[in-house]
């Protein structure tokens, strides 16, 4: 297991360090690693932090000032337009020089539509002198608000802004943030014994090959106290040195706290760097890559490294990483289990009697031509081997593993609950609230709407007045229009997709059946059925990528407030669009195909000549596991491969062939190059585009996994196995091919929750139908207790089959000709039908109702019972872990002694100054007041 | 409307008046309310609190210490036994004066259990000296804490310590414990516009009658910004005077943190109040009411007041009434559907087909006999009146009523979680953790036991180490193995109290249709029917008490660790089998009752010679729906009057003349008699005993309003009348009946919101099936829209009706004289059965499966569209109002600006002291080290 796993490791790897620019970084990490084997966090971040022994501009050295001390919290990059100023027309129209900046960050590329809105409310003389004077004026504010600036001394044409937040700045922050910081009190957890304890330290054995190469922590059971950041408390906290106090991502929310709060009032009415950004003033802003802390996350793995993750990328991507790792974890035992049953299907299906029977030559039913007039009758025998293959996945372990697997999904949700309560403990933001000044921050677009609708009213309202306003419902109108009447178009299109490959289907099945070539006639099938798949999942691909974009652009017209209701509208839009795009071929082949196909002489048709298409012989299990199979595999695999790592390669490459064409024509900036520094690589990667496109190819396939585990037992195995490479190219991607994400800080997955809940039901009810309708499981049970005489399955094929009377069929539509007796009277069909000579004859029988009805109860009885379990299984785990229960209530003992005991040594120490000074220490005088309660005012 | 309810309240208010003591109360807060019109709640705050103006012994004067000017914050209470010393033994087995204390607290009553184990510990020999001994000792530790203590003067048998809290600890732990309160900053809602406005004014119309007599405070958008106290910022906050600062229920919370942490180490090894409590070393604790403002609270009504209720309560009471306010609010709009679907059967009866059928006697139905031998045939139009009757309650509304009461359910339970937060926001409790304390605060029993069992390791432990050791499974064992055998018991009980009452209706069928007399023979059923549900009411309503008391008893035996454990384990038992117990009866006629009798010429026989009983011939429905009135009604009604009013009143008269025939031997008390204080009055009430009962009271009657509201539409309107009294008693209860109980705050309503929600889901679960299978709604569709060949209703009454052939009655079985013709060889029964003409005589007919077919598919039907309705609504419904979001990011604002001009502000001053006292001012230099950031240690 372990090798397996490291092999996967050591592809990520590979595949990072072939990457172009990759190997600098590997490189140097390696040298940084060498220099400092310990990978205790304070260490870590002191060591690598402005190398004060080597502050030379090497490669990714330029973490610092150019007085090597200072540390580079953030950048803002922006473009000096000088040489562009003859064609300003296309810096006015976006707000980005197209020639140089490769990369547009995405704040500015959504900018674009409102560009024309925003540059008629300026000035539209000198844009770029007017950019100019924003920018110095948005940088003095900073400076007023305590930041320290650097600039380029270099004219280039990309120029860098790079800020420091001082002490005296971070402290206030912090405390204003109520940032919970490590004190110098630590204790001692307690350790697990009896039956727990083995279970623990079992289940930290198991997990070994998921965490290589994290050395131990020195005592896992000694814990820090922490405490919200007081600047009255420092001698309470645990500060090392002032540099290094506070983690490169909380230095980075600091910085952008600022950022986010500073006006411009006097050459922009606009306050906060994502306006700028929409604007065009600013190109990108973002903090900067730590190299040798980047590899360690890349280099780690799971779950256990989401504490690194987070230390570097902030709360927000940590759970994400965290939530990636317990998924993956629990598919493990779901894998096996799956495993387990396609097993036991193999082992016993020589025992089956329903498929024994099918393939005894000696029963000898005669069935129904599959299609008019070309088709022969045929041999019940003849699909021996594909009702074989159906027991594999339709036998009676399917059933208990659909079960097992509404409680997996229960037990994943709970058990992820916990986690995430842990987490946020471990993490300090217990008792914290989310990050709620980044969410309920206002959009540019909405903002800038805004202005506009007042400009009418009266102009020159302040920013605090704005936000108190909102649009009104006629304002959003046009937005909800287009909202609804482009999802439902949308919804049109993927059912029209999928009708579209079952007319193909249809119809290139009555044309080839037409081929009188008797070879090819055999193939029929296989090749309709192989070809449609593949149709399905281009599709389904294509439109993927569609969807994506149309959720995105339909939510943006509905102009919400704030970036948080923005993102859950897109995320929401998204995943009704992708999940029905992705589920809609695999739900018709479940629950609608040959059900309306008719009978033997009262078929149903399309366009007059050609018959509905029916499942195949073996049954519609069988075929809705192939079309499973391959959307899942072929959707992971492609998107995996293609779409992850293929064209962001095939992007850089052309990327840098256009920089060389175009360099002749740079010679200016050839000039002034020198060794790259830190945010020039920085620059140069990827923006950020949200977490959302990663979560939403997990949450689908969490759909693939959960809703028709029932028809494909083997789901979990495959997405599995695409977790385990997943899980290391994505923080590959994360520290080698994107900008570093601002740290947000998030106690939730959020939205995302939701919707695995809501999966979760949904799959309770897909199972239900699955097993009942679909699978054989229902009509073999009731044959067995009602209708057996002698209490086995023998004569159960017999019974499934209704009689038909080949007079009957309607003119033109019988055999043509045939390799059976002429004079054939009976063929059999698949129904539960009375037969010809009964008084309903091809009316539904008794069997059918008596069938139906024991499939609805089954379907009711399974749907309240894995609910109802699902439900004990969420009553019976605590969310919050009883261990961290008592480690909190253990927190809170010990923060109250600090409290009181601080209480008293406070009363003595100002009770003396009191004395010392007498009155005029009047500052003093109010603390003195209020603790020792001697004076009343 | 407001003429019923005020007639209500002033019922209530009677009620109250005439109690025995009540009227000393009603009276002096009569006086109180001339004295100060004002209900603003500072103002009654300091008006009433300690009165200057009348400092005499008047009755509930006695709020203050005897200078009249510190107010009593608490009370503990304690016998002094010096004239029991003869009857020691007495003492000492339960820690009470048997003759001495007529209401002996709850605590102590439990300790009883222990008080073996305890003592044993304790040094045997003067019981009484060493409980002197451990209430010296506390009542110094309370001292040294800072409390202030009073005793009594006189040395009479109860004997009263009372406590006082003085500004200093106040404000040390109100800043301890992070309590919220008031600044002196206010800000304006918006007030809402539009449609929005439109809604809210005249929802405020509607809620007028509800909330008589509160006048509206000045400006109703006016709101104060609120901060967790804190002594260095005392100028932010509103401090008109120090002793009116903190309301009653913070000073008593204050007061009870202080009792709960004060050890006891030298005369015995315990900690807290409530080990002592137990102990018997006190009688009971309590805070004082606080007459003026508990007669406000009483005085009002439903929800609004639930602000005075916490005030005065604390937020767990208070959060009763307000839930309990909008359970009621919510239940009018489901009477009034309630009562529309009622009077649309009333009106469409007469245009009813089936039963009109049933009524017509042209069509001649002759019914099989409903007992054997002394039974004859029977008319289907005799039951005509059943018919109409049993329509009234099952139409095609009832259906609608059904989905519709599912959307309610989860309007009301998402309409409370916005209530809630909205409740949490106004009292303060944002941000605030749970009152962890109290909930983790280990019980005594639990302490007791892990000290009986640590004696045998080691002596003397400390309490610290005791908290953190547990006990283990094997502790455990015992009390689990008696918890589960008491459960299946009592379960075990409950179903046979049901089968004793089944038995009871068959048999007195049998018997009494064997009468020879017709008179009485017509009146059978009436008569089985009604004293069957009386017999069952009464068994409903005693093992309801019985139940209540078990459940506490088993989980005492379960040893559980914290009062927060024992609560919820508590509740979960006692309403796992109140429940039952409640709604068992009901069950059994809407899904069981009739379906096992069998069929003519093959009956189901109990005893050999009783047939099972099959519903009356008007169908099921109308059977469940008696059922459910009579017991929905009668508990409410015995449950209100008699146990909560005419128990506790002659449990009173029984004390008075008690203690007037004890009173002889009561001279010495008599001498030192005088006015009793307010703490004497408080004593001679009733102790809390939490409000569990409340809560199970109302959630068993939501119970009954959901689970089968399908078949009796009814249930809200009898449910809202019953509230509108209850609120008005429970809230009278709370302050003339019983102790002041300690305030504590809640968050949520806990336990009681999983068990709102299960009941809610479980009520979709019941009446998809009490639609489909009790009611004829399913047979009927079936019937219209698969048989009928007129696609009307006409010929249904005939299809449901099966031949059934006279000659095949069993020997014996047959009528023995009959009114009609003796030729008579078909009678007709209410099944779907071949005739006996046909191939499968008397087996299910295929019209059988498809009706089940129907009824299973509606099951699923129902279930999953209430399911995804409710899913639906509890998503659009935002658990945080917009406006309260709003609110909460302006406040957010507001206090980040208040402290960031502080901080501005603070710096300058402090400047200030450090140039002008130096290096020496070293307290200041911290502060200002990290303020200004000059200075880097």
């Amino acid at each position: 297991m372990t090798q397996i796993l490291n092999f996967f490791a050591e592809t990520a790897n590979y595949t990072l360090c072939s990457f172009e620019r990759a190997p600098r970084i590997c490189n140097y990490s390696f040298r940084c690693t060498v220099m400092q084997m310990c990978l205790d966090v304070t260490e870590l971040k002191s060591a690598c932090v402005c190398f004060q022994e080597e502050p030379g501009p090497g490669p990714g050295g330029g973490l610092c000032f150019a007085d090597g001390r200072r540390r580079v919290d953030y950048v803002l990059v922006y473009h000096c337009k000088r040489r562009q100023s003859q064609h300003r027309h296309s810096v006015v129209s976006n707000g980005n020089v197209p020639s140089q900046s490769p990369t547009p960050s995405r704040r500015s590329t959504k900018g674009d539509i409102l560009e024309a809105v925003l540059e008629a409310g300026l000035a539209m003389e000198p844009a770029n002198e007017l950019q100019d004077k924003i920018r110095e004026e948005f940088e003095r504010g900073l400076q007023e608000e305590g930041l320290e600036i650097e600039h380029d001394k270099e004219m280039r044409t990309v120029r860098f802004t790079r800020l420091h937040v001082p002490w005296s700045i971070l402290s206030r922050e912090a405390e204003l943030l109520k940032i919970r910081v490590p004190t110098k009190k630590t204790y001692q957890l307690k350790e697990k014994t009896g039956l727990m304890g083995v279970i623990s330290s079992f289940w930290m054995k198991i997990n070994q090959p998921f965490q290589p190469g994290v050395p131990e922590p020195q005592d896992p059971r000694i814990r820090v106290l922490s405490q919200p950041f007081s600047r009255d408390k420092l001698h309470l906290f645990d500060i090392k040195s002032k540099n290094n106090f506070f983690s490169n991502a909380t230095r980075g929310r600091i910085a952008y706290e600022i950022l986010r709060r500073t006006a411009c009032t006097q050459t922009c009415q606009t306050m906060g760097i994502s306006s700028l950004l929409a604007k065009g003033v600013y190109d990108s802003a973002f903090p900067l890559h730590d190299v040798s802390f980047a590899f360690q996350i890349h280099k780690g793995s799971v779950s256990c490294l989401s504490v690194f993750k987070r230390k570097y990328f902030g709360e927000k991507i940590g759970l994400y990483f965290a939530w990636l790792g317990v998924y993956t974890q629990l598919l493990i035992p779901a894998s096996a289990l799956g495993v387990a049953v396609f097993l036991y299907g193999c082992f016993t299906v020589d025992t089956n009697v329903p498929s024994q029977e099918m393939c005894d030559e000696r029963l000898n039913f005669t069935m129904c031509p599959l299609c008019d007039r070309v088709c022969d009758y045929w041999q019940l025998s003849s699909i021996c081997s594909t009702a074989r293959t159906s027991y594999l996945f339709d036998n009676h372990a399917t059933v208990g593993f659909a079960i097992f697997m509404s409680l997996w999904a229960a037990v994943f949700l709970e058990h992820w609950k916990r986690r995430q309560r842990c987490l946020q403990h471990s993490w300090d933001l217990t008792g914290m609230e989310d990050d709620e000044v980044r969410k309920n921050e206002l959009r540019p677009a909405y903002e800038d709407f805004l202005l506009k609708k007042q400009e009418k009213k009266a102009k020159n309202k302040k920013k605090e007045e704005l936000a108190s306003e909102s649009l009104s419902w006629t304002d959003r109108l046009p937005g909800y229009c287009i909202n609804i009447s482009s999802i439902l178009l949308m919804v049109g299109v993927t059912f029209s997709a999928v009708s579209g490959v079952i007319l193909y289907r249809i119809i290139v099945f009555a044309v080839m059946s037409m081929n009188p070539d008797h070879e090819a006639k055999a193939n029929v099938r296989v090749t309709v059925t192989t070809t449609a798949v593949i149709i399905n999942l281009l599709v389904v691909l294509v439109l993927d990528e569609i969807y994506g974009a149309i959720a995105a652009w339909i939510t943006e017209l509905e102009i919400p407030k704030t970036e948080s209701t923005f993102e859950e509208h897109v995320i929401l839009k998204a995943f009704l669009l992708k999940s029905m795009n992705a589920f809609a071929p695999v739900f018709y082949v479940a629950f609608f195909k040959g059900r309306f196909a008719g009978r033997p002489g009262d078929y149903v048709y399309v366009f007059k000549d050609f018959r509905m298409e029916e499942c195949s012989p073996g049954g519609c299990l069988i075929e809705v596991c192939i079309q499973l199979g391959i959307i899942m595999l072929g959707k992971q695999l492609i998107q995996n491969n293609v779409f992850e790592i293929a064209i962001p390669k095939l992007k850089k490459m052309y990327r840098t062939y256009k920089e060389e064409k175009d360099g002749s024509a740079d010679d200016e900036d050839k000039d002034s190059k020198r060794e790259p520094q830190r945010w020039d690589l920085d620059y140069d990667l990827e923006p950020y585009e949200g977490l959302s496109p990663e979560y939403m190819e997990m949450v689908i396939q969490y759909g693939f996994v959960t809703l028709f585990v029932a028809s494909f037992p083997l789901a979990p195995v495959f997405a599995l196995l695409n977790n385990v490479i997943e899980i290391r190219l994505d923080a590959a991607k994360f520290v080698t091919e994107i900008r570093r994400p601002d740290a947000v800080s998030a106690k939730e997955i959020g939205i995302w929750y939701n919707i695995l809940s809501g999966i979760s039901k949904f799959a309770v009810i897909t199972n239900a139908f699955v097993i009942s309708f679909t699978s054989e499981f229902i009509p073999r049970m009731v044959y067995q207790y009602l209708y057996s005489e002698t209490g086995t399955m023998h004569g159960y094929t017999n019974h499934t089959l209704a009689y038909f009377n080949t007079s009957n069929f309607k003119p033109g539509t019988a055999p043509h000709d045939t390799d059976f007796d002429r004079q054939l009277r009976i063929c059999r069909y698949k129904d539960y039908r009375d037969p010809p000579w009964s008084l309903e004859s091809y009316q539904l029988s008794k069997q059918y109702w008596s069938v139906l009805a024991a499939r609805l109860a089954f379907v009711i009885f399974f749907q309240n019972l894995a609910m109802f379990l699902s439900m004990l299984v969420a009553w019976l785990i605590p969310d919050v872990p009883r261990s961290l229960k008592e480690q909190l209530k253990r927190e809170k003992a010990l923060l109250m002694d600090l409290l009181l005991t601080e209480e008293a040594d406070k009363q003595c120490t100002q009770s003396h100054i009191l004395t010392e000074y007498g009155p005029k220490c009047f500052a003093v005088h109010t603390i003195c007041n209020s603790a020792s309660g001697t004076f009343i005012s």
